[in-house]
């Protein structure tokens, strides 16, 4: 049995996320019926996190076993052959059977795509979120890095979600302009469930005066979702990096 | 009757191309029907060029007829509320009856997107040209500048065109790159079918070292459409400015 992770990158738009749900059209189900389709064996997929309905990756992990002497090298390419144009296979490696794509994860970082345009823009539907409010740049660059460090981030958590620990270390918080286009890129040991996109609209709300920047500090040790921002929506956000310590896929 | 320009952004993915045809879903129809759905009266629609299927514009520039009283600034917004979300109006401006929105134009610049990546982008679908060959980067930027200036450009239009002239001035024509990314742009006074896409592919045919740079300027006074490169596709098309050598958009 080859294990193999491979290096996943899709538009979110049409899928109902990333992993099997009964009946719908996720990223895992679509890798898996293409090595199935290829090596006519069975497959197992084990992905690094799970995103949801719209979201999007330039880098999502994922440990897939199957039996085939296919050349690792020759992989990619020959799954790209059969999956559909929304999902590509960018890298693929050999892992230890050991390996976990999930357990093993050091880091994770998120970007969260922002239009500030007056009027919609065709090319970044589905693919950013568009603002319509004015803001104060220099405010969101400030309400960014207040999320840097260790804290308890239960108020930026989907309420219903059922963890250990609600502590996270956010190592990267930062905004970025170019022209009306933004980018809230996030680096942090792990996410809770929505914490990026409640931490986007929390910053977008300090950005339109919505939340006094001075109130955000407390907001965060409160651990109260009520004070937080909205939540920003799904088609905004893309996984963008998984750091396992160590270059897996170096050749 | 009001006649106004609109100036309107659209991923061409969707669209059978940007004038009126039978039945088919046209950018001309499009807008069309969302005047009629907004203001109820006749509306006329004349473009700043034809663009064919697939064929992406940021600034295509129509001239609209119709009867309303809408204030000018709140035109963009009301159509783009009634608008499918792959074509949006991102400017509008009174112009005299007299104004034709094709015959007026000084110069049009298009930009050609390929993706040079070893692997399909996902997000790049539909929107650039997944060019798959190895290339020589400087014989790409030096094939490009042959096509300055006042030619006959008899040799790179599709057969079965029917124009007086095919002499066109072209004022500027580079390849930057920006890692896999590159965009080849041309500017000139006019454009004969499918010429930048003849251009497009014949760049890249001396990239690839298909045809020798030394031969080009000889393919180009040639004026033979069977010794110029492949017609690049459509999807990988956009315009992206239309010079009116005025700015009838100011405010």
């Amino acid at each position: 049995m080859r294990c193999i992770l491979l290096k996943i990158k899709y538009d979110g738009s049409l899928f109902h996320g990333s992993q099997v749900q009964n009946g719908e059209r996720t990223v895992q189900q679509t890798v898996q019926d293409a090595l199935k389709q290829l090596f006519d064996c069975d497959v197992t997929f084990t992905g690094c996190s799970r995103t949801d309905s719209g979201v999007h990756a330039t880098c999502y992990c994922a440990k897939v076993t199957f039996e085939s002497g296919i050349e690792i090298s020759k992989l990619p390419s020959a799954l790209n052959v059969v999956l559909p144009s929304d999902v590509s296979v960018i890298d693929a490696a050999e892992v230890a059977e050991s390996f976990h794509p999930r357990y093993d994860v050091k880091k994770k970082t998120y970007e969260y795509h922002i239009f500030l345009g007056k009027y919609r823009d065709p090319f970044k539907d589905g693919r950013s979120w568009h603002y319509k409010y004015q803001v104060d740049r220099d405010k969101i660059i400030a309400a960014a890095s207040r999320f840097l460090g260790t804290h308890d981030f239960k108020g930026f958590m989907a309420s219903g979600s059922d963890v250990k620990s609600t502590v996270r270390t956010v190592y990267d918080c930062a905004a970025e302009f170019n022209g009306d286009d933004m980018i809230l890129r996030i680096t942090a040991d792990g996410f809770l469930y929505n914490m990026v996109r409640i931490i986007t609209g929390t910053v977008m709300d300090v950005g339109r005066g919505k939340i006094d920047i001075k109130q955000l500090d407390s907001i965060i040790e409160s651990g109260d979702r009520r004070r937080a921002g909205v939540t920003a929506p799904a088609h905004g956000l893309y996984l963008v990096d998984v750091d396992y310590g160590k270059d897996v896929f170096s050749h």
